[in-house]
């Protein structure tokens, strides 16, 4: 989707995963949602009543879509609130049987950092294409002593999708809950069944940020660690008009999402192909298990802040995992993790409003603006 | 302000403390902002520094009215999230000092879960008015191995404003920040000068609820407790429309914010008055250091859970501190702090918007609902 900005209305966003545009559902639903629901759904009187009912109806559908019942599924103040609570919560209430908190390697700073707080962690590497070693993970999760395993659905960063089946059998045996932290997945491939907690981002399908997706299944135990006499999930209660749109904008992308898949992979194998052609680069990610929407390259002398720069003056908006941010220098845990070049990272996540045309815009732009930054660099010659 | 249902064109809504309906303002800025600042602010690309300028923009306008610098200003996923992030962090940032949080009996219940999880908590009682006994306030500050205060700026549940100024010179004076709730307050009456940290509520003041302001005073030493490479006080950052809309909210509600105290406060005198005619019924609060818009009352041998309903039955929603919400049927822990009637308890918050005529009108209406009330419960006669 090109998001026209006055002076520049050939802009082209390729920089989608976790903060999306909203679906132009969405924001019917929330000016809905704000008229009829603006009130503390924990109220009594009728203002009350009506938005605890728009919170239930949204609770509803997302549970439709995650295959959960309409209890099972709880709104969060946002996506890493609801890893916070799902790991401390689901750890709190495991002490006695253990402290230790199985992860891979390539979890979501949020969620690892929510692990160490929470036991002592235990991290499960990955292979080159950012999959996690299913073998150690079952091991680790049989350790006498685990409180809680946890594995993304997909990698957000490298699009890679994980082994959550497998290691949900080995979880279930052994009596261990499974997180599966699905923000980068669910609204664009089939929500598995496997999970015994599970994430979802509103902000990543085209619904709202400020507002977090939680399911539980009913047998799982769990020990929640905020007030008594507040919502578990979100203390202080969470917006109903985005709760809402968030559930609007999920049921409206998961309505064409097959269609979708097969569109935008064509999209990322057009990238993935185009991509490989330049010198020194390495296309990152699982080429066939994956998300349909993501792709993620790495160049070697390039620095990857000065290329999304480049980019952005020829008027493409696209991520990086090395100094992608403003709030920090480092580079990505996950292409650290996998091996791979962790400067000169590019990542791409389409919108469901990319066309073909920018698509191939931006892959007769990428070349040469490759070669100027290495140019700037002094390693034009290379 | 009258909110009309499909109905029920009369609904008086006297329920607007913490959760009040946008300011048209807000929601003009809230679109404005989706389209300008959808995209995430920590980006590098354009769209990622247009939305950062917006939040820039918005902490400006935030610290214009609070009395604090930009830098000083931070959006949060929340008041309670605030309230927590706050404690817990200027409690970790003092460790070496010591581990009590001192703080009144009158806080909210959010902020005496994170005092108690952040260390020990002194709770320092109040009077029947609910203003804290500041004496006995500043001794606890005084103790050595105090590490944190927290004082509310005014109760939210009966609008008494508490001692801030004394507070906050004993605590400079013994090098202890202090931490002011401000939620209640920010919008209705003047912002203190004397905190080193203050939270506030969007929601309160006609801005969006899921997003928060805290500011923290420079000179404040605080040790962040989220992940290294994430906003420490809005892991995975906030969303930019609401924080825009915030910020237009209280730019909008501070206008005319002096006019609306005189106008509000000879509401709350009028209702005050007409509720102490019913027979035994106790007036909560202090009559004078008190918020503009909030009256509280309790009545003896009437459920407050059946009175907010019977009000709700013609047309009135009013808030209540015992039994209010549906996730608690504990009484108000303010209320029994201040040795007042915890039961009966209706709360009302008036908008911007409720007029003179909605206020007779529920002030004709009162009596004859606490009536039925009690011959429905067997105490008519009384």
């Amino acid at each position: 989707m090109s998001h026209a900005t006055p002076g520049t209305p050939d802009r082209v966003h390729l920089d989608n995963g976790g903060r999306a545009p909203w679906h132009p559902l969405a924001r019917q639903a929330f000016e809905q949602a704000l008229a009829d629901g603006w009130a503390d759904p924990r109220r009594l009187h009728a203002e009350g009543r009506r938005a605890a009912r728009l919170v239930d109806g949204a609770r509803e559908a997302v549970g439709a879509v995650l295959g959960a019942r309409t209890q099972e599924i709880h709104f969060t103040p946002g996506h890493t609130a609801s890893l916070h609570a799902a790991v401390a919560s689901a750890a709190a209430a495991r002490r006695r049987a253990g402290s230790v908190i199985v992860t891979s390697a390539v979890e979501r700073s949020a969620l690892l950092h929510a692990a160490r707080a929470a036991g002592k962690q235990g991290s499960v590497p990955v292979d080159r294409l950012g999959r996690v070693d299913a073998d150690a993970m079952v091991a680790a999760v049989r350790v006498p002593g685990a409180a809680l395993a946890a594995l993304q659905h997909a990698n957000g960063e490298v699009g890679t999708l994980q082994p959550v089946g497998t290691v949900h059998d080995t979880a279930r045996a052994a009596g261990v809950p499974l997180l599966v932290d699905a923000g980068a997945s669910v609204g664009h491939v089939a929500v598995p069944e496997t999970w015994d907690l599970l994430a979802a981002d509103p902000a990543d399908w085209g619904g709202p940020a400020g507002v977090g997706v939680l399911a539980v299944r009913q047998r799982v135990r769990t020990a929640p660690v905020g007030p008594e006499d507040e919502d578990p999930w979100a203390p202080g209660g969470v917006s109903v008009p985005l709760a809402f749109a968030a559930a609007v904008a999920l049921q409206a992308v998961e309505a064409d999402r097959v269609a979708q898949d097969a569109r935008r992979r064509e999209l990322v194998d057009r990238i993935r192909a185009e991509v490989s052609r330049i010198p020194d680069v390495e296309v990152v990610g699982d080429p066939r298990g994956r998300l349909p929407h993501v792709a993620t390259f790495s160049f070697l002398y390039v620095d990857g802040e000065a290329l999304v720069t480049e980019l952005d003056r020829h008027g493409f908006a696209v991520g990086s995992g090395s100094a992608c941010t403003a709030s920090t220098l480092e580079p990505s845990h996950v292409l650290a993790a996998m091996g791979v070049l962790t400067h000169g990272n590019v990542r791409i996540a389409l919108d469901r409003g990319t066309t073909a045309d920018e698509v191939d815009r931006f892959c007769a732009v990428l070349p040469g603006a490759v070669a100027r930054v290495r140019e700037m660099l002094g390693v034009g010659g290379l």
